[in-house]
């Protein structure tokens, strides 16, 4: 850590920054320059991360040093981590697809859609049983009833599932029925839901916040690591900006960032990012060509029937061209898909 | 609703369209013009906004004409809501301060806050027992004992508490304790902690998301609303945008929208808006000039010893002084302080 | 247009409104709801454009129904506009490389530099002649010296070459030297350079404006395009957001819309974009990958000795490396690479 | 500055940084820490300013110490500038108010307009000659004659006059009729268009940009500042954000960053920072509680009938219930209103 002195800091001043650094058993180092004088500390970060020096008189700033979080790493952890979702490996060699409707929307249906995504040649289904809507009266979900319904699809199928959890209180019960559990964007510092994911068993599917900093993503992803869960897998979905053509922005950039920084596989959302269904092929391409290991994608039979996001929602003829794209690009980048 | 078509609409998507939202019970205005066909609705806009009109092929874009919110609208309640905590009125003539320090640090600290607090001039006592924090190896707050000191330093005082509750979970447990609840900026969209908070009797402060728009916002109390509970307060404080000097942008220009929208109090919170302590008075007043109904500041006795959020929190003498000027503020706006 | 009325709008301000519009000889429809009166105007949206009705009383909000541009749009020139540099094509099958420092840094090392990126495989030559920089202590560029040696480096590689233009007065003496000009980013606004350059008869490579919408892009462009240049390449080249960690956030989602709007080509900026040399190939082949005609890409022999943007240029073994992993992605997507 | 170096760094890089960093005659100060290795180097930032160091193999980031601007710092000059237009001090005890329409309408109505400014207790008036607007089909001003209007407003009235100029070739002309220069908020890195306004001896009225950071701000003030031009008014209007309800962002936070850093005076607009003609005098309020000088504010006797920005324009009895609100808030800030 750098701690920069204003212009006008005195030599009391400085004496009292030096003294509260060594009561906390670590050595500053200060130099004086003609503009500034500047105290150098070389050490355990996380120490100093929650002492507010930026409060002491004569301080003008405070420059950290190293990153924020340590488990997700590569530092700590060099290898790339692949997770397995049933018989599915996310983050090796090939790239995956995971796709269905926004909404469990009953028993027949969700059959019917995870039929139509296994054909198009999707490994893993999506579907929300419950919905984090922004309107109390929009529709909420079916609850533990679309888990069931989600299980079912799984029998009929043997495509492993993937549902959101909102709530605390539903982690036990949602394991239950999925392969795997998917945070929202809304509840990626919902930190005691992070908390209760990280002790189960099953991987999580961790949505980055609509306007969550690569640096607050990835200690989201250190909540859950440091509960003890290591099969986590980071999930772009677009930002929020000024442009409002499209509902976010996508964020293909910053999937570069994270394989550089840590060793967690990424699946990145076109449909969020996007919002309007024409554009989330290209969103799709662009993710996987910037190095993600797959994409989650909103498809549905009819969208324009479907119960929530139907006009970002991709139908099945759209979902099989997707597929055999990503196919072609995935070996133009020497990988595959699975 | 207005449902603009492309301009190679076929008369057969039209027709589609048209029978759709007949379907709906509802009446479709069709007009050609040069350009473009529009498809006029006017009617209920809450069965349109669950249809994924976008969908369907032939429509270009669609524009709704209505607000999605309704029990915080002024349309349905133009008189101003007036929230009572414990014997302190917000949203009358009287300007209202809550302070205290961003945690509670311990039971006889916590009184020593609520005093100094007291004495400086404020109606409020604020403190957190539960912290949200971006790292999971950060303070997490003293919990139900936190609680327990904060109803130990109210009874000293006399001065009602708020406090942040970020489980639905810990709802029961807070209410007992608290005054009025917090919903943090990362809950505004905890949408299962809202209504919870929605069936309290509690006021409940409600802190704008750091992204979130002004609809959104208020759609967020909606929901609370919705439940039953008519006693919020809206909070804005500060979004995050591309500027990085301060820790979010001041966000004053939304308290003129929401007083034209809404009858909900607003109490706005300069310190997490600036992040820098030496900031934090200009932004409180001109939160209070903009026409809130007062501000929550935290203030400790020695900020650089406080455990979270030192560098944005002022002390004694800077909160004497804030008051001071944000007295004379209110009367030259023909209001006065609490 | 659509002009949405407020609740209490009277039946005096509903007939001022509809006087207003007969009186710029257009036809109001004027439908009644229960919640909201609307007037619908099918007609000149320029005309109604300049109109200031939210200043009427009685308005609520405007809602336009077409969009802003005319001459760039697809609507008005279905086929895709193909721009010729020198005998490189822009626009059509073939994805198209142009590459070079980000300032010309004298003669030899201009012909240097030309010579490195033709070897490469690219096939235009870019370098900046004038540099707008950030600070007024920053090299501002060679200026007509630097043209010049521009000219060398295109004779003795014969690559065309695009540089910068930032001043009306220079443009005359530009296009003299350059192939194509380039407005930058904090020109696309530049509305007076927009008109000189629209009258030029050389192609330009128009940035996005830092914080540009997509509409605000077209509508430079059609600046360009109502001054009698056709050719124009349009550049997104990243936009400025909340995230820090990268220069800009990658804007490849842009490239789909501008396709769906706008019959020109695109060509892409990953530098800019990402600000970090070690993640500009990945946010190449994401634009690529969207849909983008080509990109435009600082390199330089070594990087650490670049006059400027060093920390954003690639070498020339990571531009061969790029070259030929642009070529497999563009055969992937039946295209094909220069 | 300071330089972090990668974990993995080697001694061979680390010896060739410090031979780089000696190469410019400054001193390199190597800590080696567990986890990383960082070299200080106090020192005239401007040399090192130029050099990309993230370019050099071994760098992590370039973490800079001071801030970029000089002249218009606080450091270098303590004492607070107060600009002088006509007999109006800028900056000094008084809040200064700058009203009148968006654009010159006319000879007639310029005169009009300003005579009714002066009523109603504005002390400049402002009006725009030249108009850089978004459509090439949108009015682009008066020009020459528009300054000939405004130079016979201030005959009639007394009042000084400011307008824009958005174009090198264009500032000797504009000098000779204003009294201040304004730079418009597309034009603020304009880098040739500040460079001549810094050569004149007219005072400029600097526009902060849509996107543009304080430090960019300051910056394209220190250009004109680095020519010789000392007269310089800082003026925030709103920034660019996800935020859509108004037409920008209120940036009113920015007031005591430039207070705290710059000896410049800040006249803010909270016209274009609201877009909203009933939420501009909220805004200014906040703008000036929040310590700005004064404001400049859009206003017409008619806004219906402005030919540009009258969405956003206020009427004559607004600017006079204005100016007396602002005259009560200026009083109990121990300031008056000129």
């Amino acid at each position: 850590m750098l701690i920069v002195l204003k212009p006008d800091v005195t030599q009391e001043e400085i004496d009292h920054i030096v003294s509260k650094i060594r009561s906390l058993k670590l050595e500053p180092y200060v130099s004086r320059g003609v503009h500034r004088t500047i105290i150098t500390i070389i050490g355990d970060e996380d120490v100093l991360r929650e002492q507010p020096f930026e409060a002491i008189a004569g301080v003008e700033s405070v420059k950290p040093i190293l990153r924020p979080f340590k488990l997700v790493s590569r530092e700590t952890h060099p290898d790339r981590t692949v997770v397995r979702v049933g018989d599915v490996e996310i983050g090796a060699n090939k790239i995956v697809v995971i796709a269905g409707p926004c909404a469990v929307e009953g028993e027949k249906e969700v059959i019917a859609h995870a039929q139509m995504v296994k054909k198009a040649g999707a490994q893993i289904f999506r579907a929300g049983a419950y919905k984090p809507r922004t309107s109390p009266y929009s529709f909420q979900g079916f609850g533990e009833k679309g888990l069931k319904y989600l299980a079912k699809a799984r029998e009929e199928t043997g495509l492993p599932v993937v549902t959101e959890v909102i709530d605390p209180r539903d982690v036990a019960l949602v394991e239950e029925y999925a392969d795997m559990l998917q945070i929202g964007t809304r509840n990626m510092q919902n930190f005691n839901l992070l908390k209760e994911v990280g002790k189960s068993k099953k991987p999580v599917l961790l949505k980055r916040g609509m306007s969550a900093t690569i640096n607050e993503f990835l200690m989201s992803a250190e909540y859950i690591l440091s509960q003890g869960n290591r099969n986590i897998i980071l999930c772009p979905r677009g930002i929020r900006t000024f442009e409002d053509v499209t509902r976010n922005t996508l964020d293909a950039g910053v999937v570069p960032v994270i394989k550089d920084w840590s060793h967690l596989p990424v699946i990145a959302d076109p449909s969020h990012a996007m919002g309007i269904k024409a554009y989330v092929p290209a969103a799709a391409m662009a993710y996987v060509a910037a190095g993600a290991d797959g994409i989650i994608v909103e498809a549905h039979p009819n969208p324009e029937d479907a119960i929530s996001d139907g006009q970002q929602t991709i139908d099945s003829a759209q979902l099989v061209s997707l597929i055999e794209r990503l196919g072609k690009l995935a070996r133009a980048m020497d990988r595959d898909i699975a």
